[in-house]
């Protein structure tokens, strides 16, 4: 299947297998082909929990993994294929890899939806100016999106490290932070004009989530991040789930939970 | 010690070491013998959280596993014991062993017990007419248990993974679903009449209880079910813990959340 | 860095590898090196939740870990040297070792703070009398605690297994314990006068924290935890946080759960 | 890449994603899966050890894996595939799956070549007549294929655990058993006609293959397996490595060895 | 199965799950449990590499663990009920449990055989005089053995770590030590007079016995092991399997190689 | 302890934490902090097989880790370091870090040692003339040595995957290979003058070596290695052991293994 099957209304899930930006484990690039494995894996079916059988459903077209050939040129690449899914009228959904891959998903979303929301679940406001002299750092996405100029809102939410300089960025970006301690299961948000949705698996606590390349402690319950999602009522125009990295997830729980919020995920665009 | 010992008003204890129906990933039938192991470690000890000290209880009998000749009578067998094991007038408390176990059991109980209520907990709702052409398949019980006709309520809690053919045996059985994503921890249940207790381990999220064949994340904390047991007021005549898979339980802790239920069910029992 | 350092006002971290008091598993000796291993590894940041960043305060002094030349003085040796500590006007937080610890530092606190008042965060009561002949063992501190006779105040929060010794043991010795069952997230603490804070891991689900030697599931979130502790308003002049096992602690989920607790009770000291 | 891409002289690599016929524990059905993972993973290249290179070699077409609709027809489904590769002129490299497979494999390729010698490498001899009352168990395929009548010689090596059924079995057939106890590094093997070679990954020891499903110690190296592959001068006309059990493989490590075998038998077969 | 079922002639298979006297991990009191559970798991089967069937020879009498009341009596507890075992006529095959059972079992044997030749493979000679003020340590066991002065030779296969005060007492008892570094595959025993043989898992490398509480690289294979004692041509008396140590174990491989070679040792035993 | 303390004759015990020249798996700069906890943890002695104690031997010097400011001029400050070291006089042992460490070290070795022998032990022979544009990469260190010009020899022993430009580059460089599979246990080396010695920890197969980046089955035992070790006799002048990567390393055993070759390797440098 490639971008020649998709049209108007689908809903394409695409791999992006890549962790060089990664800043202290490498690993996601293994995370899009787990993923994918536990989604199809004899354990569990492809029906969401409110009812969507997405094995049926053809408008969701797996366009597999990107496929890099340089790491140089690597953001880049993906802000261009992504423009090019989302010109057919498509929406996408991509799977990492690191949370690298969100600078360019969104400076591809912002040319198309100009008042971007953006709603980013995360341990961390990854708003960094830049991380070992690498500006496509995996600390560093959220601070390329903001540069755009295009993004309206950019609301975070399960943060629960942020240092000073990362305090001075969201204060110059207008970042809106739901800190982890602060947060609250019946929390709902509410968005006016275009979502765009970005999951950093480590949002979940490590038990939730083991497999991730940063043990932040004191997140999220899967329930409550799912929950949340459900009750999310917003035009959903594009996501990524970022970060799991498979050299942590011994028996494969963290790839079943990224799996599972793909299904959810999914329904939640294929549903509306 | 054997059924020769057992009298009106005890709780047995019975190990069924068996996995050849489950459907994925075989495992289970080294269950009873990690619980037991766990129950016994000197990293616990045997009073239970409401202070019943199942130690010096004579009335919990632990007759061992049973000994399985043929997997072909396996199903037929288990039916068979419980029927003398109720037939003493004692109670029975089975440890998995996957959940095929459930079908024969709950046959057992409703001859004794024709207006059987049965309070379900699990991700999954196991109504399957049949799973790759077996109708004892792990998948499949609560289908075999409301065949019988005897079954007055089947109240299913915990379920986060329902497709078509589930739900519309879920409508044709009348089955009552409480369904993961509309849980909460104050929910509280109500039964007329004898209550038997089915809990699949995986209706625990798998970040309390890694070591079971079908991941299924969105689940329950161990302290959301314990509260939920300790508020259940009924009359509780039988019971059966399921599905823990050792291959999976790297360091033992799922064994021990077995353990741990087994406790409290048994004080349950005995308590009251 | 050595206790000529140290001054009025600093905050003291000292490690205490020691396990040979341990009933069932040995471990912890092995807990203050992978706790500073993951305090200071490349994953995180050391800036607490309310934005203290460790990293910068120099009054917190690393003394490093206590070297212990026997076991049979070893208790005594930590009562010795936390006098000496606390002499000089700093306060103390320990990282274990073994929950034996808490007995002589509880000691030499109780000596400069004669009304303290405990907070004691747990699963187990640890109010032995003697385990294994043993009266130093790491089920016995708060025994040891309470004969003082200076402590005004045991409030014991978590416990969810008191066989009938420890119960009597509780009776005898005024206890004041909030089982599990009975523990919800918005309690909150009142203490009037110095308060010692004595956190063993396995108060946290094994979900949260596999890495201890006692998994007694149904347990808090770290998330639970930490919002206890940051709710506290008390006048903390000393505290521990011990258990963390290696062994069982496959890929150092529960090290970074016992870092982030060091973090987090740091900053509360620091920040007061 | 399908059938109309393979041509004489090509190598084609074939997953059979199967486990259904497992006697004690499933799994074998990840295994084409993580092969493939390993194989193309940036932790090694595709050169093998005598400087082959498989990457540009175009001859090797990897046709994925079978799909199987229903698991009673598996097996004929096999043997029929089996048959249309080998029609082409190519040779097949199968990759497991469990060892049921070689029953249909060698049927298949026996009817093509009727002097078929056989070299079994393996820790179980495989020569029940039935298990569990499936004759077509992972422990039966050798007596499948020796009832075929085409096989001229069946010799096994690395045999450690051998009862008297399969013992009576082995001379009714006239199996060739080189046992582990009796195996040296040195061992070479000469076969007059066509050769099918069948690798269960259990006859190296569990230390080197963990991720099996019966660890049998007191295996090969595999070091020595390849060695005694490399030495081995045979007319190779098939060839299967069957039984990576994902479940028990928590580092990958045994996938890497079934792709690294992957590698030298591939290497093998095109060098010639 | 008690001692009044044993008789003359038959061999005694004894649990000792006791570990308080280990140095630096406990776990090998959970080791006889975990060793059974594998012998009689349905991954293998009881018939030996010389071909004997330990399930069909009534003559292996399992009389399962010894229960101890007391850790202070312990080491005198198992020298006398080896006494009473070894009164029947009866051999006693013993499984740990940590290598201080050694002690006791030597001295129990002695006094039945006065010329007792010790054969004993460790990485460790277990010759301190004393350890952390422990004379029954796992440490010590040979010299408490060489001290009852009924011991002809101790030959001690394996050593690879003999510090300064080892190396005297090894010269003060007259110990022969083979260390690994010398040791050959083919090396041979010849002993003149009853044997008693120790195997202290810990003798394997690592890499084939991880779960143990010493890792000491540069060990054994299990397959130079098992072809050690199949050549051991040797009047034999008694034998202990001594250090499986569970905690890291984590798929069972451990326990496999203890219960492989509780087999190969058994039918040395009873072949003869 | 810092480089005032070192004086000629000294061995001197560096940690070079670093790993972003990894390629495919970062985890090596936790390396030395586990290698050290290895050494002196209660589960080992510190005397070496040949009896040195390296416990009492005041020449060795441990300077602890290298503190890295900034990844661009980590390579270059290693050779720094490594001059200032021995030009003291005193030798030095480098531990890991990945490989890239390798390149820096033997320059700086060079300049004092213009005949510079080196024996390196790996899967791979790292003789890329870059990787990923980083020729700096961990794929790369004995190109950048050969380049130098004063390498007189380079003998690589263990390789078992060469791909075509590898190959170019050995034979462009001149370099001796003794890959692998015709490597045998009793090979000797000699060389004339004197010898760096680098060992990459996965030259072992990774069953005696899971903690590395790079599984590449096939290689030498432990003991093997070791023996190796021993019967070398070459005028020893500087070593490095590297690729230790905790991430796979559940258990601990790599870190054993590491500690075991930093203990046999300091008593070649100090026993001679």
């Amino acid at each position: 299947m490639d971008l020649r099957d998709v049209k108007q209304g689908d809903l394409v899930l695409l791999g992006l297998p890549i962790d060089h930006n990664s800043s202290f484990m490498t690993g996601p690039a293994m995370g899009p082909q787990r993923m994918r494995e536990a989604l199809h894996c004899g354990a569990a079916n492809l029906t969401s929990e409110n009812g969507h059988d997405l094995g049926t459903d053809t408008r969701l077209k797996d366009l597999g993994d990107l496929h890099f050939q340089d790491t140089s040129t690597a953001i880049m690449f993906i802000e261009q294929k992504a423009e090019e899914i989302i010109a057919t009228g498509a929406k996408l959904l991509s799977i990492g890899g690191d949370h690298s891959v969100s600078g360019p998903l969104i400076r591809a979303h912002s040319k198309r939806y100009p008042d971007l929301n953006i709603l980013h679940f995360d341990a961390h406001s990854d708003l960094y100016d830049e991380m070992q002299g690498n500006r496509d750092s995996h600390a560093c996405p959220f601070a390329r999106a903001m540069e755009t100029g295009r993004v309206k809102r950019l609301v975070q939410v399960g943060i629960r490290t942020l240092n000073k300089h990362q305090q001075e960025q969201a204060e110059k970006f207008g970042v809106e932070i739901i800190a982890m301690k602060d947060w609250h299961p019946d929390i709902s948000f509410d968005f006016d004009g275009p979502l765009y949705l970005s999951i950093d698996l480590d949002v979940l606590d490590p038990a939730f989530a083991p497999g991730v390349s940063h043990h932040e402690p004191g997140g999220m319950s899967v329930r409550d991040l799912i929950n949340t999602l459900h009750r999310l009522d917003a035009d959903l125009i594009g996501a990524d789930i970022v970060e799991l990295n498979p050299h942590r997830d011994l028996v494969g729980m963290t790839a079943m939970v990224a799996a599972k919020l793909t299904k959810e995920v999914s329904a939640k665009f294929l549903s509306e």
